[in-house]
This record gives structure tokens, sequence and C-alpha cells, in this order.
């Protein structure tokens, strides 16, 4: 997975234990007035201290410009090559409903969408009707049926609904599979979804014949006449980080989706946590299993405080994560790594391309951070500015899990 | 282009206008007294200042090590991969001449050169005779024939020539076509030029026979008795900045191999610019056209007085960019981004390897360039140490026309 050819070659299995704390849009960017990032804004005397006691650096989420969304901002810090390991829409909708795909299922995204008489379409979000509305929609299509595919349709949220095909054999993995009906943009009409490949035309016919039948079924519906699929995919087979790095990891978070990608790398998952304070109960128990060897912490506030543009929200965030420090510190693993999976500078209340701080503490590292967490004081860390899926070796090597490389 | 796999994906039309000015051979290196590279011994307060305002870095041109001539140090900064988009030395030639290739023809740099009796190369540039002399020259030249190809001569100056060949039909794209009769040193005898592929047999025999029949031609003239042909190319084939970038680009220089260049991405060009001001005037009538949304202006001196070993004229050209910067400011763009496409320090009399500064100026950046344009605060600006090729895709992330990559 990681670039490095034999990588599992060098990997050894150690009783060490990592820890690796995501810090979901961690990043941030400068205030107009005060020239500071939420991250400098933010008291977080527990972070200052850990970085006066680890190796520092920033991190490029995926490319130089990229900004991620939440697979590929993960997957590279798992180690994977963001831009080789790719997840379709469909598939990450199916592990934020927390649904376990199997070798024989295709999930798609649909929207709820309006068009006119003409068949062009004025709003591909229906308005963003309710979930109430939606979901008698959503009954509608349960009717339906198509040729060599079972369906199944669920309700994501307001104008949100996945549709999973599952097939009586495994599906081969081509990708993608076939073209979106969505043309992405209004006032344009619906498209008829083309194989990509000749053995993927059975699933061309089954979404195209869905599509119409839903027409007819929604026509003189005047919340929603049509419904748009994007995202047509099955779950991907990435190597394990088992096999990979002779771990046995083990993910927390509260959200579904997150789960859902840690699943994707191999790792264990552990859900029913609804907040951090339980994902931390939940990882302080499961440390002293002798199993576990590596340990992801997923920590949502700071993202979407950032990507609801509100600044002052974000700094809280970021400093109700600081009085974590002390109960994750006594956790005791032996290789702790706290990093962010992009930053969401509450300036853009979005996802973006700039680098994120990250840190590396274990009774080895000394302080290089400058006493600072942050974007600004990272800069001059050890490690410097490295992409996202390097930082995974590092913690592989700072937790003795990887072997001399030559002699 | 750059190494994105389905980047033409990511990009989106947007109002926004990107303005990149490249100031040829920007970068310089320490003078041995004073420890100041040209740019911190230039007074440039405007430069200075917009590099407090601005995301700031530096970019290694090609590779670690690696010089590059022009025509890498700018397609680079366009986004293209400067190792895959190779163009021939001969085209450029032609480009530099304001020539402007079909498919049909192949370019190839030429040299008058100097051989004693028993052929082998005494001077392969012939005394560096003047164009004067080798005007005469090129007239001799023009009276060969060959099968296959109209032949064309034409003088660059002093020993340089260009030789073009045009066919009946299209020439197909082999790279190399054929092998160089300069065996690029003094000392050896010139070369029998080989064709690379069967196809290319047709090219090989005509470059061999145009060379037998200038032997004839020169051999008793004492300024040149034979010449020496490399770089045979012809126009390459590059994905469009329009079709990979969805930009409208245009390009603005004085001198015509630049133009050249921006052309091959696709770029429109304007002419007719001598110097610097010009470019500046025409750029300013140009960006009102609401048709472009990407920029290239060109500014020459700074690497002039570099390959002249000219340390002041160097200072002095920097100065002089300098007083354009509240002009260039005054434009506009939605993005500015200033940067170089190779260094040429003026101890070294030439182009070189070193990283070159360079930085990003939107209403949204701030300023960590330390309030100094030098390659030595850059070290630590926000962007870091990156490969020239990525800051069009910062270019174009700043100017909000890269959608999320990945869900």
């Amino acid at each position: 997975m990681i670039d490095f050819p034999g990588i599992e070659n060098l990997t050894r299995k150690t009783s060490s234990k990592i820890l690796m704390v995501v810090i979901d849009g961690l990043g941030g960017y400068f205030d107009n007035t005060t020239n500071k990032s939420e991250l400098e804004d933010a008291v977080t005397p527990n972070l200052d201290k850990l970085a006066n006691e680890s190796a520092c650096g920033l991190s490029i989420p995926v490319e130089h410009g990229i900004t991620p969304g939440s697979g590929p901002g993960h997957l590279a810090l798992f180690g994977y090559d963001p831009i080789k390991y790719q997840v379709g829409r469909g598939v990450l909708e199916a592990l934020g409903l927390g649904l376990e795909l199997n070798a024989n299922q295709i999930a798609i995204r649909g929207n709820f969408a309006i068009s006119g008489s003409d068949g062009v379409i004025t709003d591909r979000r229906a308005n963003r009707i309710t979930s109430k509305v939606s979901s008698s929609l959503v009954k509608k299509l349960t009717d339906i049926s198509v040729t060599d595919f079972k369906t199944d349709v669920q309700l994501i949220r307001d104008h949100r609904f996945l549709l999973v095909l599952t097939g009586e054999n495994k599906v081969p993995n081509y990708y993608p599979f076939v073209s979106d009906t969505d043309p992405g943009l209004n006032g344009l009409k619906s498209l008829t979804s083309e194989p990509t490949y000749p053995e993927t035309t059975i699933i061309a016919n089954a979404i195209n014949s869905f599509v119409s039948q839903s027409r007819d079924l929604l026509k003189d519906n005047h919340h929603a006449n049509m419904i748009l699929l994007r995202g047509i995919s099955k779950v991907p087979s990435f190597p394990s980080m088992q096999k990979t790095y002779k771990l046995d990891p083990i993910g927390i978070a509260a959200y579904p989706m997150y789960l859902g990608l840690a699943k994707l790398t191999g790792m264990e998952i552990a859900r029913e946590n609804t907040n951090f304070p339980a994902e931390l109960k939940s990882l302080k128990s499961v440390i002293k299993i002798d199993k576990h060897d590596f340990f992801f912490l997923h920590y949502k506030p700071a993202d979407a405080a950032g990507e609801d543009g509100d600044r002052k929200a974000k700094v809280k965030a970021l400093e109700e994560f600081d009085k974590f420090i002390p109960d994750i510190i006594d956790i005791g693993a032996d290789v702790l790594v706290i990093a962010g999976d992009h930053s969401t500078p509450a300036d853009l209340a979005a996802h973006s391309w700039h680098s994120v701080p990250f840190l590396i503490n274990t009774n080895f590292t000394k302080g290089d951070g400058e006493g600072s967490f942050s974007e600004k004081a990272f800069r001059s860390g050890s490690i410097g500015l490295i992409k996202a899926k390097s930082i995974m070796m590092l913690a592989l090597a700072h937790a003795g899990k990887l072997k001399k490389f030559g002699s």
C-alpha cells in the first residue's frame, strides 16, 4: 500500500502499541485581523507541552492543491496512497449508514430531484426536502424490481438515499462499473448509465431500468419527480494492515463512516460510542487486551465547526480536545500520533488543501514543535513537510516495527 | 499532465482570474563576501510587502540537482511534468525564431564547425563566427535538396542555424526520430544519423544526405568546413490547459521562444511586446476581456544579467521588477503567482539547479514570507519546498478551480 516496494518484508510484529488520534479537519488558516490560525488562537496547554516532547511536522493530505474528502484524508493517514486506493461515493454512503457490503453488492448514492416537462433538471436536490417527506418517496422506490439484482433502498437524510443492488454471485471488480445518471448540474437532463466494460452491461441495464420505473412512480409527485444516481461502486478490496504492517488494528469512532473506512483497511471496529469521551472509555478497556497493537481514535467536532464556518466553535472544539490529552497520555501507548485528515479553515467553511500539523510522541522523542501545537510552529519541526501517507511509516519506525532496509 | 490521474475531472470553470508572472532566472546564490543572494542584496520593498500578504515557498524546477533549460523550467510552472513532456532542441530553436511548425515538419539545430583533414572536429562552434559570415554559409546550404523532404535553412545567430524538413504528409511522432550527427565534443568525428525506428529511416537518409552535400559545398571554406546537426524533433502534442484545467490562457512575453512554449500548452499568445512595460500594457487591455482567466507574463532581464555573470546587473534587474509590482497588483487578478523558471546565480553565470522562491497572493492569503522576498526567508514559508509542477495545482486551488477529491 505505502509505495515502498516490499514493505511487508520490512515490517515485524512487536509488543509495542501505536495510538493514532485523528482530529478531523485539524488544520486551519490565518484570521484576517489577528493573523493567527484557529490552532494558534486556541488555548491548548497540553498539546503545546506535548509538542515540546514530540517529533513534529506538517502533512500534505493527498497532493499540493488537492482538497480531500474524508475517504482519502483517512486512508492516507492509515498509510494507503489515496490516489491509488479510492472508494466510490456509494460505498462511502453505505459505510456512513453502518452497512456492511459484501462482494455481491453494489452501492449507489441517490438524490431525489425535480425536472420540468422537457426532462431538464431544475433542482438536483428537490429543494432539500425533509427526511419525513423523502421517507415516503423511499417507500415507493422499494416496489421496484430489476433483472439480475435484488434492490434495497434506504433513506440517508433529506433528499439523499442509498440504493444497493445485490447480485446472485460476486460482482467482478471493474472501476468505475458504469457511468452516473446524475449530470452534476441543474439545467441538464438525466443521463443514461453506460457500461464502462462489456461485463458491466447488466449493471447499466439494472440502473437504467430502476431509473425508468422510478420516473413512473414519481411522475405526479410535487416534492420530487425524478431520481439521480451516482458513485455506483462496490466495496474495494484493499491490502490489509494485518498483512502489510503485521498489526492487529482496531478503530474507534462515533460516526459510522469513519468506522467503515477503518474496516476497509482490515481494522476491527468498536461501535456504540456516541461521542469522544465514550470513545476514550472504549479505548481504555480495549488497550488492556494484548491482542491489539494499533488504535485509531477519531475526534469529529473540529471539522464540524470548521465546515459551519464557525471560527469560535472550531477554536473551542480544539480547546476541548486539549483537555483530553492527559487522559490520552495516561493510556500509555508506546507511540502516540496526533494528526488530522485535512484542514477545515473556518474562513472557508469547507475542507481545504492546506497542510496539517502532526506529532509523534514516544519516550525517545524530543521536542521540536517550539512549544506550540500549530501550523506555523510545526513548519520548523524535525520531520518537515511530508505526504500524509508517510506518517504511518514514521509511526511504525518509532514503534520499532520496521526492520533495517538492506545491509 | 500533472501526475494526478483524472485531474480533468477535478478542475472546474469559474470566473476567477489567475496571473502568473515568471521572473526568468529569479533564484540566485550567496555572495562570497556578504553571504547574501542577489534577491537579498536587491532593494525590493514592494515584493517584501507582498511576501507579508502571500503564501510563500520554494520550488525545485525539475528534480534535485537538475539544471533546467527554458523549456522544462516553464513547462513545469504551467503544471506539465517536465520529465514527461519534453521538447526537442530543434523545435525550441524554431519557436525562438517565432516559427510555427506544422505536423509535416521536423526542426533541427545546426552548428557550423571545423574539422581537420582526418575528419576529426577541432571546433564544434567554428570560432563562433559572426552572423555576417554565417549568413553567407546559410545561403550555400539553401542549394541542397534531399529525397522525401523540402528543406529550409535559417540563420539563428553566429555559428547557429535552423534546418526544417517538410514532408508531403504528417510525420509520425517517434521520439527521438533519429540520432544526432553532432558527437557533442571536439576531438571526435561527426556521426552518421541512425533511425531509431524502421519508420524513421527516410528521415535519417535525408539528414545524412544533407550533411554529405553540405560537406562538398563547404569543403574549401576557411571559416567552417562542416555542419553538425542535433535535436531532430517535431512539435510535440501536449494535453492543453483548456482541456485539463478548463482555463482560457494567454501568454505575454517579449521573446518568441517563451511565446512558443506557451503555445505548446494551448495558450493564445500576445506578440509584439518588445519589453516588460509593453507586456504589462498588453496585459492591462487583455485582462478586461472576459474570455481569458489565466495570464502568463514573462520578465527576462534577471536571467540575462545572471547568465552574463553580472551580479550588479542582476540585482538591478530585480529592483527594476520590484517597481512594477504596484502596477501588477492594480491589475486585480484574483490569484497572483510570482515565480521563477530556475535560478541563474550570477557567480555561476549560468542556469542552476537551486530552488527558487515563489509566492501566491489572494485576498485570502496571509503573510508568511517573513517580510522578505528571498530564498532564505521563503524556506520557512507556509507552502514549503515543492516541485515547480505543483505550483499550478496550488494556483488552481486558490482560485477555487479544483473540486474536492473523493467523498
